[in-house]
């Protein structure tokens, strides 16, 4: 296991919640490398969470521990759970689907529920499980405990179903799944789209082709690119395409496809 | 002392103050691990600095030096000073009653003012003693120096009266002193409350018990629970407490009690 | 060179975009230093970028690797580059200006186009230099690569024209070139201002003289003085300056000297 344990979360930057986290992780092991992603997840927005988990994870060493935490259903019954990927990444976190988006590229090699409570902090508390029991455990993974010693093996991970775009006849309906900081406008279009494209429409607004960066077009100028996410995404060049062109998540995005 | 040096401040995140502080630190002492707590305090706020400060310091291992600078008075004639504290954490900051609401649970073991101008850097400027004071005085620390080489003991820190709940007959009386990135708007009642609630009751919204967590009420619901702080706080399960009720800092709450 | 990586960068703190470029210089070297400095220069914003470069490098040990990223071209012609300066820091940015400022007080000591594909990742992509690029250079030079194994040297980095303050008699007129987190104002007049001063004026307000700290004026009163940057700074104490007085980037300030 890597001494590098990552922290994605939606518990913001301005409260104590993180510093307790490092706190925790750094007490447990010393020599321990915490990396924070971001700590501003949309609060609860699950979707969001999972997605930035897949655009960085691959970019770790292998056996890197991702804590991940976003997670509405703290203090019910919702369970917390190790996973180890197919791309030998290892993710600590809420068993509510924030693991769902990686289904797109890796495949769950192996799931644990933690539930061994000599890997938490005593006397855990109902709300904050990022301190009293997902910190201390990736701790203790990062000091070489295996992750069989988390607890149980279990076989039924949440997945939420990926919203994948509607293929009818010559037209894809994808949907805007993420706004990134730049106010660009992140589909569920993967760059496995086959076909040369006719038109794109969003909003009022139509492209006929598929840039590859964004200087190709005027400054101010709205484009379409497969981004370094490989997911198709509007954007403006040196401008912002969430106020530019009014788009919000969940708008629909329609591709006319030129079949042969 | 240990390695770690734990950075709180209200620098905000968009500029180089802490980003000079760092490299201040790492020249100093290039072994050193420095944590990011926050530097979003609400600028110039000591209550909210110093109730981050008490509810993250004890996570930390033994002899961790924490520099925390909200600090209205730069440049005045207010003391920086070094503090050890019962919990065997050290503090390095201004004595403006920062190190306050720390006296909630801990004990003042020693005091030191910041003097001793070798641990400083030269030329120290009139606006900056986070990078020119602070930070050096933290790395030497770090790298071994003595809590007693900053400065000469003193014992008159300022500690500011803390507003505590009043209680009067079968009613007590508190205010809201802090409130989160989620909305939830934390109280100055402790976990101490002894007695049964009858009634509870802030703004126009009254609770006849208090809950342990989120998901016991419904989705968009308010509540009351004691939060991991250890003292009572409105939340809403899923929600955003502080917008839906209307509550900002220092409002009232009234908790009549349940006497024999 | 150093193992300390620094990170100056538009990219924001709520993606996944910082997230990525740490595990690529993790995986090239496990034991970089990696230290966030902002990730919230204004949007493209070359001349804040530079200030803020100017004003955190130096308190860096010598060789210490500064990665700055405010790339509104990336994907065009715009170079790599990667510049060594008289204080002994090296700086791997676009060249596209961000390095104009630190001319103020520094030299070029040499420059490489950063253009050997064997210290980036494969398949670099058109939008994400900082991962695909900027961020294996750096790795790779805190492993021990040599600032020349980038590619060839280059004589013609990009120098964006400093606006400088005009002098015209008794009358020195500069403008606003940052605004910080507190609201403090800082001008492009530097320190080596060597007359005394009849009047400051910026927007409808008048100072007559220079202050040395906040804790000079009343609390919420205005003030003029040399920041902790060294450039001439208006600010309140306790306060904000840019919401006081009104103050917008590019403001006007016209400095009335008393000539013998």
């Amino acid at each position: 296991m890597s001494r590098i344990v990552t922290l994605t979360t939606d518990f913001g930057n301005s409260d104590w919640y993180v510093g307790a986290m490092k706190g925790v992780l750094l007490r447990i092991n010393p020599a321990v490398t915490i990396v924070d992603i971001t700590h501003d997840v949309p609060p609860q927005d699950i979707i969001a969470g999972s997605f930035i988990l897949l655009n960085f994870c691959d970019y770790y060493p292998e056996n890197t521990i991702h804590v991940a935490i976003v997670d509405p259903g703290v203090g019910s019954d919702r369970r917390p759970i190790a996973v180890r990927l197919s791309n030998s990444q290892i993710f600590i976190l809420p068993d509510n689907g924030l693991i769902s988006l990686l289904m797109l590229r890796y495949q769950i090699i192996e799931t644990y529920l933690i539930s061994n409570p000599e890997l938490m902090l005593e006397n855990t508390s109902f709300t904050f499980h990022g301190r009293d029991i997902f910190a201390p455990v990736a701790a203790h993974l990062s000091n070489g405990a295996s992750l069989a010693s988390v607890g149980p093996n279990i076989y039924d991970a949440k997945i939420s179903p990926i919203i994948k775009p509607v293929l009818a006849k010559d037209e894809m309906t994808g949907e805007i799944i993420y706004i990134d900081h730049y106010g660009n406008c992140v589909t569920n279009i993967r760059d496995e789209l086959k076909y040369p494209v006719e038109e794109i429409s969003i909003k009022n607004h139509k492209f006929s082709y598929i840039n590859q960066t964004y200087s190709e077009v005027e400054i101010g100028s709205p484009l379409i690119l497969f981004g370094s996410h490989q997911f198709l995404e509007i954007a403006v060049n040196q401008g912002n395409a969430q106020r530019l062109l009014g788009i919000s998540k969940h708008d629909l995005i329609t591709v006319k496809l030129l079949l042969d």
